[in-house]
């Protein structure tokens, strides 16, 4: 067995080149949502080079509508395929799903870029690029992983799935396809940006929408009417309030280093059309963390209570109440034990590669592996290369050292996992 | 003499279903920034039917541009006519420019309105809609009062110029182009809603835009990141601090009964784009006003000072100052003595018909008043029929009795400010 360990090593140190180059592709493919197929088209092409029964479809709504779990923000996913890669086990082993998602948030601000979002510069160690954290890097771990397998000839017991999804960002509706299609399996690692700590606990979250209503005017009357701007300071304040209360009430050890366990971001606001008119109308879009354990709905109703007391503190709300909406995403939130066989498996491999142990945290956000864990059944950690802070930022990066220590930690405990056939 | 301000009296209640009707037909017309053609086709049909030479022409930004005054948010004002039409004096008395804009503010949030904004419904002596007191209510009384002085055969001495302008609503180019085309008088009156009140000073204002810079995150890690939105927070009531010092310093009798004499109104907030991600940037555009007798230069250096001084309260501001930049419209403060002999002829025709002493105030907002005042050299006081707090306000309305009264002051001015030909 040390043979097998040492040559994936070797292989991995050997195609460094070929991975950085892979990324590359990757990021210079800007993926947002409903723009993914051209990435998708750099997955099928790897796919096939290194041996994988591929399959290819765009999910259908009117599949995925039968699911509870779906939300979408999209009315259809024409051009936007999912991609999965199938390496078939000799048999008698654990099956095991590798799951990352291929969309990407937008760049936003242009001017806090350093360099072109989706340039793909490699500077110092570090990928820079929109994707490069988030997800792409841990992707391209999944992909040498499986190609060193297959490339050093080991053949393994159980099956290795690989998912490239699209919709992580919007609330997993890739995935589910993935579910909804028959992908199931005993274990599923999702490459998620993590800094390389464990998190065999996710928060969940989804996403909601807050009308706030002011009363027009002229602006050079604006004392006749009521500035929905104003109105919506306040409800800002008391919002940062619930997130407050409720991240106190939060102890589970593995949240302990975590600044807000489970944040409320509120990140969109848009109100008024008229310089010279008060604002009537402001409408505020955010995303509400969910505690591991904590369920969707229990969450809903106390953000919803919440809003409601905002009467107390300004009379105007009793007559026009802020209107609450869920919408667009949400995704579930997930716990594995920490003692699971996933988690004791991964860790060994980590320990191995890494020469210490892993930090075990929960996760401060949602993932695909809510999705796995509650409607596929599949007990999933979320475990990967990228630099969790930069994940979503202007200049996010990926340091290149730690997307090969992962790929060669996960392509270990593919080999524990899956069982190798002599 | 009595005879002839009788028979105008007489004639304007004669026709008073007819000056409804006209309202109606132009309340039905949509004129927002852009749409003003079919509610001017109104106007020329009119001015046609009493018997005025007419004039109609498209400003062009090339004439305009020399002009320093000249503001625009458009980048043509093709289809977008100006229409004067001229009863030429006999000869011998001072001329005077009866002005009006046509363009409307847009209606705003639809649920906030009774009846649908253009449907131009009369109930208890109000008619609704929007520009019904914004300001084509006092359009008709115009039309009225000329029309009564044409149809009794009443010939005058000095030249009566009406204008139909485009863009007041956006800094007052249709007016600039009325003077660009020679068309001066001895004295101006423009109907804006005043609640008949008398205004020989009006307040000036200008448009700006701030932009404020947080930094993105994931909002799961939203503590990686500065929430533009909680920054913007910050600004809206240093803004709203800026309002009160400035408006402590205002001591004219004019405005004692106004609560906000020259109001900062923030109209319009927009930032960030995705509910998941912490907002980078939130732009904020908003009209600042500016005192009678104030220099422009003056105010918008007290706005760019003050932003700056954020930096004293956050230092965030210190390496992220939000950015002020002016644009689009503006409009000139302007100021006539109250001892001027417009107001005179007006405050008498005044008492003459409502039996009772006139209110003399400064406006809370700028007219076109600021245009002919400063670059046509013309004295001009604001006086009309309209409902100053419903002036861009869901459910506008105007009382058409005062429509009334507005057309026999303003006609019976015009004999004694004009002069009649025996």
């Amino acid at each position: 067995m040390v043979d097998i360990r040492e040559s994936i090593r070797a292989w991995i140190q050997e195609n460094r080149q070929e991975g950085i180059k892979l990324l590359k592709r990757f990021v210079q493919e800007a993926s947002t949502q409903g723009n993914e197929k051209h990435a998708q088209a750099i997955v099928v092409e790897k796919l096939r080079q290194i041996g994988l029964k591929i399959d290819i479809w765009e999910p259908t709504m009117r599949e995925l509508r039968k699911q509870e779990a779906f939300v979408t923000t999209r009315e259809s996913f024409e051009d936007s395929p999912n991609v999965v890669g199938v390496l078939k086990g000799r048999g008698g082993g654990r099956s095991l799903i590798l799951n990352g998602h291929i969309d990407v948030v937008p760049e936003g601000d242009l001017a806090q870029w350093s360099e072109a979002p989706y340039s793909a510069v490699v500077r110092d160690g570090k990928l820079y690029g929109r994707g490069a954290t988030d997800m792409k890097g841990g992707n391209v771990a999944l992909l040498l992983a499986i190609q060193a397998i297959q490339e050093l000839n080991i053949s393994l017991k159980g099956d290795v799935i690989f998912q490239s999804v699209i919709e992580e960002e919007s609330g997993g509706a890739g995935t589910l396809a993935c579910i909804v299609r028959g992908y199931k399996a005993d274990g599923a690692i999702i490459p998620e940006p993590t800094n390389m700590k464990i998190f065999p606990k996710q928060q969940g979250s989804m996403w909601f929408r807050l009308t706030i209503n002011g009363r027009s005017a002229h602006g050079g009357t604006r004392y006749e009417g009521v500035s929905a701007i104003e109105k919506a300071m306040n409800v800002v304040t008391h919002v940062l309030d619930l997130e407050k209360k409720r991240n106190e009430r939060i102890n589970d050890p593995l949240y302990q280093h975590i600044p807000i366990p489970i944040p409320i971001n509120l990140g969109s606001i848009k109100g008024g059309s008229w310089p010279s008119s008060v604002p009537d109308e402001v409408i505020i879009e955010g995303r509400m963390g969910v505690a591991p354990g904590e369920q969707m709905s229990h969450a809903k109703q106390e953000l919803q209570t919440w809003i409601g007391t905002l009467k107390e503190k300004d009379q105007w709300f009793e007559q026009y109440p802020v209107q609450v909406e869920w919408f667009g995403a949400h995704w579930l939130p997930s716990e594995l034990d920490v003692e699971h066989e996933l988690v004791q498996t991964l860790t060994k491999s980590f320990q191995e590669v890494k020469k210490n142990d892993p930090v075990i945290e929960a996760s401060p956000w949602g993932t695909d592996g809510g999705m796995l864990t509650n409607i596929g059944h599949i007990p999933t950690i979320v475990f990967g290369p990228g630099v969790t802070e930069m994940a979503h930022f202007p200049n996010e990066y990926i340091e290149l050292n730690t997307l090969f220590e992962a790929a060669e930690i996960i392509a270990l405990m593919m080999l524990d996992w899956c069982g190798v056939s002599e």
